[in-house]
């Protein structure tokens, strides 16, 4: 039976949502709030069939966002009625050990993500806002929770027990958790769809690139390793983050310059990563366009983020003993011709080599003809895997 | 002409010597100095010809130690006069960016060592200690610096800038600096000459895997990549340290544990590695024991060092674009075959293939006849290199 599912990612102040008709997989509106709670208005735009739209609606919290969004769906005649919706799937950001697969919300569980607060203050708290909402509003529709974390939690203990004293692991949770999981699981499942082999058959690597980035090392559709760690901070250089670096610089900085933890981790998270280096922008299209004018320190952070993504594909070609597929995915991943070339040149010993056309051409299959790794471009949906997810457990 | 010269390695209660006479890299002589300026004596052991000796000598300071070994090496014969030492060659941690290669110490020079003692607060000042006291007995006989960092200068920018905001590394000198240069270089030179290959033909990783450990990417004899950073913490786990981990982790602790930034680096550096995740030994023949007898937390930590490692033969291989030769050294590079076989299992895409026997024997060449990289053990000798360096700057 056809069944109508959403999807909602709530930010800090903005809130995502897309409804598909499944199991046909067929969009039938997607849209976003934004600017919640800064104003008395929130920005509403949406696209449907072929519409786009850019308004302002009245409202300043998450809870009037979706009672706005539940009435925009019956007056646009999306639903006939609120019942016709079986189920709303979240993106919740942080899982912890708890959760090792997406997850129906039942008191008990909605409980877990807010203990799991304390790992992800900044995300948790608000997906709990979504979802409590949907809830009070729709008692009947089930929902589900999809976090960002489950995908990881097949990491063996030695990828993800940090050198650190054991007891920092038992009694705070500090291990390796790593993000991104819904889409490197999603765009894993598409390239195998593609070559139209079993997913278990192949070694993927997964590169989830954009403004915050991440890699993962897939055996047996199975995530084995990746770069994000305890936060979303970790592993490879980004916008604003600086991704792995000496620890011992930490203190150092904070001694030098009387930085107080929080500082710092505010300097690593909003000051780093593209943005540190350049001076001028997080944005690698601007990095890119000033670069190819000249400009040295352009230059020197895309060599910086194309190295340490090159590196990480040879450690995770290491991890699995080999990569017979390598996807790049999101903004810069499924857009950038000019990144994924410099992280793709010299890559000659893993059998990486790729068709100048088809990169430029952000085709689907980017390796040549020589190359013994294919090279895939997937566009990420983590909505549609959410909404997956979301129809199997309902 | 023959020269006599000796190597002095001073550490902050600790001087290590070695002399020898040059060219023929003949070793006369060597000994260390512990214990001192803990107590009003020094333990003194040496090895001279097949003698090994351990006393206790008065004194409490490393001019005292200095003075004592000058006495000592007339008195044992070693040289029937100072004048006969032809140049000491003098261990420096850290050589910042001023020192590129090995250096005659002028006044110019020691005062940059000294100023380099804020990026190395605990090594620089006992180093220069080392120096000064040579000066102050042997005015006429020139000093030469030996700088852990310098073979590491090679780097491009992209391998050492953090993504960071860019004026910590203008302002503050934060950038990856390497350390254990004078090892990695020996050792590849060793293997060029074992291999009798010209060095500029070879793509080397060096494992430099001691209670520190570090490892290195060699193009054209030049180090292109390494994994220890601003300061030794970074990159392996190690004994104590903790190498890589998610920067966030720091300040989470900081405040979780109310801890504070010298806490922090201290518990990173000390408590961590081995130590933390075993609670029992930093050392990795404990380890190995009891792994054998059965403990899960051993075998972890034997898992977390050596999957390290071979993610890091990955990521080096990835920037080199191939390797030709893999080398294990140090304490446990060269005399650990279980970790040796844990590193090179499952690395057949790599062209990485062990022979059991010669493994098990610590041969100098580990690989088998079905391996297209050459694996070797080759033992360090970080004194012979500077008196090489020594001998060649007089």
């Amino acid at each position: 039976m056809a069944s109508k599912i959403m999807s909602i990612n709530a930010g800090s102040s903005s809130l995502k949502f897309q409804l598909f008709e499944m199991p046909e997989e067929v969009l039938l509106v997607k849209g976003l709030f934004e600017r919640i709670g800064l104003e008395d208005e929130m920005i509403f735009s949406y696209s449907i069939k072929d519409a786009k739209v850019k308004t302002s609606v009245k409202g300043k919290s998450h809870e009037e966002a979706i009672n706005f969004l539940l009435h925009f769906l019956l007056e646009r005649k999306v639903l006939t009625s609120l019942d016709e919706l079986s189920g709303v799937g979240h993106r919740v950001a942080h899982g912890g050990e708890d959760f090792k697969t997406s997850s129906l919300v039942d008191s008990c569980a909605l409980q877990k993500i807010k203990d799991l607060g304390k790992l992800a203050p900044l995300h948790n708290p608000v997906n709990v806002v979504g979802i409590e909402a949907l809830q009070k509003d729709l008692p009947d529709c089930p929902q589900v929770a999809v976090f960002d974390t489950s995908f990881h939690q097949t990491m063996e203990a030695k990828n993800y027990v940090y050198p650190l004293p054991y007891r920092f692991y038992e009694e705070d949770s500090v291990r390796r958790y790593g993000f991104h999981g819904t889409s490197h699981q999603f765009v894993a499942a598409e390239a195998a769809n593609y070559l139209e082999k079993p997913i278990e058959s192949m070694k993927i690597i997964s590169c989830h690139l954009g403004n915050g980035a991440s890699i993962c090392g897939i055996k047996d559709g199975k995530s084995v390793i990746t770069s994000m760690g305890f936060t979303p901070l970790a592993g490879l250089m980004m916008g604003t983050r600086c991704g792995d670096i000496d620890p011992s610089i930490i203190p150092f900085l904070q001694n030098e310059k009387n930085l107080s933890a929080s500082d710092m981790d505010k300097l690593m998270n909003a000051e780093s990563g593209f943005k540190g280096v350049t001076d001028f922008s997080s944005d690698t299209r601007d990095i890119i366009s000033e670069a190819e004018k000249g400009n040295e320190r352009a230059k020197l952070a895309l060599d910086m983020f194309a190295g340490r993504v090159k590196q990480t594909i040879g450690a995770y070609a290491a991890e699995l003993d080999g990569v017979d597929v390598l996807i790049f995915t999101a903004g810069i991943g499924e857009n950038s011709a000019v990144i994924r070339e410099m992280i793709c040149q010299d890559l000659t010993f893993f059998g990486i080599a790729i068709d100048q056309d088809q990169n430029q051409k952000n085709s689907r299959r980017i390796s040549s003809a020589a190359s013994s790794v294919e090279v895939l471009v997937v566009e990420t949906n983590e909505e549609l895997m959410i909404v997956r997810d979301t129809f199997h457990l309902i």
